[in-house]
């Protein structure tokens, strides 16, 4: 059992798609396993608290002053750039964080913690439609 | 097949439970899947080595300096600060490692290398109850 | 369905092995997912960008700066020195990139995007032979 989900970005930082998920697995009643992939090298899958938003601009934050754009003197080291100077530190953070989750289902329920939402973390400046694969297995 | 492992944690570290995770997944004589996934933003689970426990501190120190506590002058910059010092950094930390895992069974045997060892990494100073649903499949 | 895959490594970088990947699961006409796990704690496996080899090297020389050898001032405080100055490190990035990756398969095809390739990302500078297992389920 497959699906796509298509999520749109405008700019760096996390968008959420917690409920396209669970609506989709809701109603197979098995245990199983339910895999995400994001097929793209600059944007990555996050699960993150959904409480506080500013745990979410906290992240976005903190990773582009751990991995600043190329225009900044610490990452001249670079020789990527001709894509842009955000192309090469959306590389490195695809490095960093998981192109792919595996969350095991309940009872047709995602075993996720209270507190836990799935997120796309988007790495590039310019807006992008990012495809995410779906499987469920038993 | 599923079940939920419990791991008491008394403040930042490595704490391993490869031995809960072989004992379950013993007996089952077929190939498949292992897969474990942590129900919190705040921890992360890490396959390491299991021979020199100082790996281990030194894993902890190294990810203490990378991502400090809030009260360091260079993580002024946060602003999810009111549950403590070391809960947004801890945040961070579960961005940068894995929430979930999938290890392969082969014939009944998890697929871990010789010095491989399953373990929680927690991020928090106060002791917390943290769950782990592991789910095997064919 | 099960297989080991040996990838010789000379020296810190990234090695490619989508082909041997997709040559063994071409010919499945299912869907499925694809597991895969490196039995080793210091080198990763990653999905990144197959179009320009800078990436990579950039990718390489990033992940050599953020965790220096143990040579480093910075990294005094490290106590896990005697297997060589490139040997804590590597477990550090080990931490922080993907020991297992799981990747749909569609209509028996890997669901990777356009630009993706399976890579290993080798973190110790002595030449190795690494192991990965590749699991194939429905």
């Amino acid at each position: 059992m497959q699906i796509d989900f298509t999520i749109s970005t405008s700019g760096q930082g996390l968008y959420e798609f917690t409920r396209d998920v669970t609506r989709w697995v809701h109603g197979n009643r098995d245990n199983g396993v339910l895999t995400l992939f994001v097929r793209h090298t600059s944007c990555s899958l996050l699960i993150q608290e959904n409480a506080d938003p500013e745990v979410q601009s906290d992240l976005r934050n903190f990773f582009h002053r751990l991995v600043p754009p190329t225009t900044d003197p610490t990452m001249s080291f670079l020789t990527h750039t001709y894509e842009g100077p955000d192309d090469m530190p959306a590389h490195i953070k695809a490095a960093m964080m998981p192109v792919s989750l595996a969350i095991p289902v309940t009872d047709g329920r995602l075993a996720l913690g209270t507190w836990q939402g799935i997120y796309l973390f988007e790495h590039r400046n310019a807006p992008h439609s990012r495809h995410v694969v779906a499987h469920l297995s038993r």
